[in-house]
């Protein structure tokens, strides 16, 4: 997807919300829970109730590969749903992959070859080599971790690392020879919201993944204060808070108010 | 697989081969190429003809999931197969992992309560709660990046992080404190064979995963001489310079000289 394209989206949906299939086989409804193919029933009604919300959807793929082979098969029902119904969302696979140059080609043929993900996460810590080959796939997104929303973010994030800069700032002005504001997002945990400032100084065009909506506690107007630029350029995740929201057969329909609140929410923040 | 067991095995085999099951289709011998479980066809025939020379097996994830929910299934054979025959294989999967608890977790329970691998690489940049989820597993390991191979280790590994350290020093001295050297591994790339001098001063006791014998053109004399401990302490891989060192038929046959002439080698370093 281009970011015209993208932008068009949000703009026409009033919504820069991603809705994260952190599909958790352990937290499905338990009409669900152990039926055969449950992570795709639960993913199709979650899309089908949230989708007139949101810009994208972005499911974890560790929680699909935890299953092997047929949690993969789930993913790949998932990804064709959206796909067939849906064209017009985002697709993140949200996979934090990287590793030498022959081993992340064959991550990027997975998520954009094989799955037809518009972007896939990927880990900065083996540097260009790792990140490069994603960046060959016309119309693909590499959303790069730069500065996470966990507690261990602080391990190694904001070391000092050069010219005064920290590890986080470091990776963002490497990796700006990478590639642009049309083939790179950056991944920033909502939970240092006031850090954007400092990040739209150094990239004010791209889209940013803010991962910590909800259950993660990062406040949606203070990101928006700080994030949002002409294009929009956030997209804002948010997971358990939306689609485990309620646990018995209306879960569908709850995610469906969860989401529009959250919409509503951004449409007053984006005008 | 405890690290008594592991040095034990060393011991008997005289040596400290890895094989790397990079099983890329595209690099397959013709014969199984376009043939159905073609890459465990070729795995089981490279696994039969080598495992008297190696103390461990490390099937590279990213080769597996690009062919979807029927490479899932071929890895889990190739699993299965070592732990039935050969089960005082150490299992590594490469698959360079790492994300919030919850989801890190879930990663866990993918390589050692759904297959039963030994170990898994970890990328270490979201920091704690990323890597521990890994290490809630009796006799399990992490194998956690340090310093890697590749041209990209330059970008930020070697950035000066802390106290006179750079980047991947101090990614292993933060690291003590989430266990110990009976379930952490460290990744160092052997073409940095000097600096194991230094990894050494920070971690004697621990074992190094050494990934860049071959076609990444480390020195395996240079490795042994600044890496090797008490215990020998390390791992040394091999891939594509064994696994696809003959492309005909007799490409086991191949690979089984290729593995021979390393233990042998290694057999001579040991004593």
């Amino acid at each position: 997807m281009t970011l015209k394209t993208l932008v068009e989206h949000i703009r026409q949906k009033r919504s820069f919300l991603c809705i994260g299939l952190d599909s958790d086989t352990g937290k499905l409804p338990p009409h669900l829970a152990g039926k055969k193919n449950g992570i795709f029933e639960f993913n199709r009604q979650i899309i089908d109730a949230t989708q007139a919300y949101t810009v994208a959807f972005k499911p974890n793929i560790a929680f699909y590969e935890c299953l092997g082979a047929e949690g993969w098969t789930q993913l790949e029902m998932t990804v064709q749903y959206i796909r067939d119904r849906y064209p017009e969302q985002f697709l993140i696979a949200d996979a934090k992959r990287g590793d030498i140059g022959n081993t992340s080609k064959k991550y990027a043929e997975t998520f954009f070859r094989y799955f037809d993900f518009d972007a896939v996460t990927v880990a900065p810590y083996m540097g260009s080599d790792s990140v490069i080959p994603f960046l060959q796939y016309s119309g693909k997104w590499v959303i790069l971790l730069a500065l996470t929303s966990n507690p261990g973010a602080e391990d190694f994030q904001f070391l000092p690392a050069s010219n005064h800069e920290r590890l986080f700032e470091t990776v963002i002005q490497k990796s700006l020879a990478w590639g642009n504001a049309e083939n790179i997002m950056y991944v920033v945990g909502a939970t240092k919201a006031s850090l954007l400032v400092k990040i739209r100084e150094i990239i004010p065009d791209h889209f940013l993944l803010i991962p910590g909506i909800g259950a993660q506690g990062g406040d949606l107007a203070e990101v928006a204060r700080y994030g949002l630029n002409t294009n929009c350029g956030l997209i804002v995740n948010s997971s358990r808070a939306i689609i485990f929201a309620d646990s018995t057969e209306r879960f569908a329909e709850t995610a469906s108010v969860k989401a529009k609140e959250v919409q509503e929410q951004m449409e007053g923040l984006l005008s």
